[in-house]
């Protein structure tokens, strides 16, 4: 049976490995406040970010342990990983959440001249309120705050063990899933219904959650991939398409599937065999020493025979892990090198027909010489369920 | 049967009232980053935001409609709500993730002289890299960025007819999962189950989801109200607390049950009974006129009986909505008056024993006169199940 969490060795290792970054970067810290950040280099695992009430804040010295300035509701959930030094503040205290701590720590740091890294870079976010953030830089006019986004990225991209263990567990919990849906779906079942079965499906296979479920219905193909479901019946000649976000111990799945439902148009097929294709292509072009533009190209050589445009959604997969969506894109402008360990997504989408899109996703390690699918290989063609 | 989403017309009169006060404070406008934010103004409704790769914008201008400046992939699903000025990119695009599209819009207002608002303040962060809100800054020296957290906090703070309709709904769903749990669960159940049958139980009742579960057993009580599941099997003599966020129509529930398993011991009982006897009290100052910070002290006064710290949570209570948690805070700080409309939660809590805690939980909405429970009142007493 799989363990749940990370033994500490693990956390003081990824630790180890962000502070000989720091070093060589000559920054005297990290300072981290979101929540897949704060996770990795402590293991601290809640759903309670879902509250945008209380800031969370983690620092990586140079050296050391990390020191967590934290909320006291989470004292107790911190005090069982391998951090020692927890301050705490009573949260939420609108006029000083976590500011003064924050203070303390940083302001030697600043009296000595020394910098520290932040993450300010592509697909972070400030998690802390924009007034407060401008409160301490006020306090603290000589700390220099870099960006140091790459170094925590660098990490996270490549999966260690324990990590891919929780992926490939959650990915077979989604296939186990998928495999269920035509068991389940019946025409003029309302799409809020199978969203419903379905995240009722990947519970019963052991999924700890599905926190992310989209999809669309639609009359020959779909128009839209980002849905919320609505209350429309399924019907003959519709094509279903589900995305989901399964969880377990905090790692995500990320792939979807197509169905027709009881027939299907050459148009849809057509779509269907070339979205295979080029997962084909991109399957074939993961290996290391690819960059993830090579992966792009493989994939968009094939999706060009029906739409050169190369779809609306900017990317033909990414990264996977803590979150539904991690570095790298598989983009044009992402030269970052394929490197074994990596868990990522291959997403090629297309438009066809009349107005309507199809995308297709499998999940996958890269190995030391290629990849190796987590997911249960989409069928080679369209397949059609309630016949 | 309840409608999903919104009427055109009530997005439209919800941007009415913000322009009002945008118009009174002298802001040309309001920059939306978030989404519940981008939501209450345009009913645009997706879990796709869980991915952190792209930034979304809404801008609501002091007069007229709403423009949206997001990825290409929300296009489609923007399209369908009332706003008409939707300006997209093909995202991610690291190098221009929006900025150029941002800074068309807002340097003739910089031009001008005038000021626009944003959500600066408690409980927001900044939903895009702080590098490219620096860049977009530097790129307007002469735009006055004030903070306007209050517009949208006092808006969002009194639900509407048709919000109330969608927390009703779903509280009714929490409360009957919670009357389930003595059918699911037995002695020897490991908590990942307790957790993993609760969602089923919620999803088979009607939930969407269930984005929010946290919860604890231990012997005599539990140490800790924000914790994953572990694998521990349920004992006699554990005290197990689940709180759950469920979800329908992108509007949650928020609250608590408590349960002793075989037996419990007179702490833990009274404990509860204090707890209940609080959540009374608040129940009978949770009218309008009074404040948040009223509410807190009619309920801290009862808990006091075995607990003087107030507890490690902060507060005593707060908001619901779009959010698991969302303005204001029943607390000491918080002095906002409590108006009709308004739907909150109660949720008094207290250490006792030998470090245990306990918390309780109800969702009320308040009425011309006082408070409706939205939920079903938890049992007066410790219920004592696996007997």
């Amino acid at each position: 049976m799989i363990s749940r969490g990370f033994d500490n060795a693990e956390c003081e290792a990824r630790t180890k490995r962000a502070q000989e970054k720091l070093a060589s970067q000559d920054l005297a810290g990290l300072l981290l406040m979101t929540e897949p950040d704060i996770r990795y280099f402590t293991g601290f695992h809640t759903l309670f970010w879902q509250s945008p009430t209380r800031p969370w804040f983690l620092f990586v010295p140079q050296t050391g342990k990390p020191i967590a300035i934290i909320p006291e509701i989470g004292a107790a959930l911190m005090a069982q990983s391998w951090i020692d030094d927890i301050r705490c503040w009573s949260a939420p205290t609108p006029d000083d959440d976590g500011l003064s701590l924050l203070y303390d720590l940083l302001s030697p740091i600043e009296a000595r001249g020394q910098k520290i890294g932040m993450l300010k870079g592509h697909e972070t976010s400030l998690r802390m309120p924009l007034q407060d953030f401008e409160t301490l830089c006020a306090r603290l006019p000589n700390l220099i705050l870099e960006d140091a986004t790459e170094i925590v990225r660098s990490l996270r991209v490549v999966k260690t063990p324990a990590e891919i263990e929780k992926l490939r567990h959650i990915c077979a919990i989604g296939s186990a899933s998928f495999a269920d849906v035509p068991n389940f779906i019946e025409k003029g079942m309302p799409l809020e219904e199978v969203f419903r079965q379905f995240r009722i499906t990947a519970l019963g296979h052991g999924a700890d959650d599905v926190p992310y479920l989209v999809g669309a219905a639609g009359q020959g193909g779909y128009v839209d991939v980002i849905s919320p479901p609505s209350r429309r019946p399924l019907q003959d000649g519709d094509i279903l398409m589900l995305d989901t976000g399964a969880t377990w111990d905090g790692y995500f799945c990320d792939f979807d599937r197509n169905f027709a439902i009881g027939s299907a148009d050459d148009e849809a097929k057509r779509a269907y065999d070339v979205l295979w294709q080029a997962t084909q292509a991109g399957l074939e072009a993961a290996k290391p020493g690819n960059s993830c533009a090579d992966l792009f190209h493989a994939m968009a050589k094939i999706t060009k025979q029906i739409d050169p445009t190369g779809g609306d959604i900017g990317r033909f997969g990414h990264g996977l892990g803590m979150q539904l969506t991690e570095q790298p894109s598989h983009a044009a402008f992402d030269h970052r090198i394929i490197e074994q360990g990596m868990v990522l997504t291959l997403e090629p989408s297309l438009s066809y027909g009349n107005g309507h899109m199809m995308v297709h996703e499998e999940n996958i390690l890269i190995t030391d010489t290629g990849a190796e699918l987590l997911t249960t290989r989409a069928s080679e063609t369209l397949p059609i369920i309630c016949t």
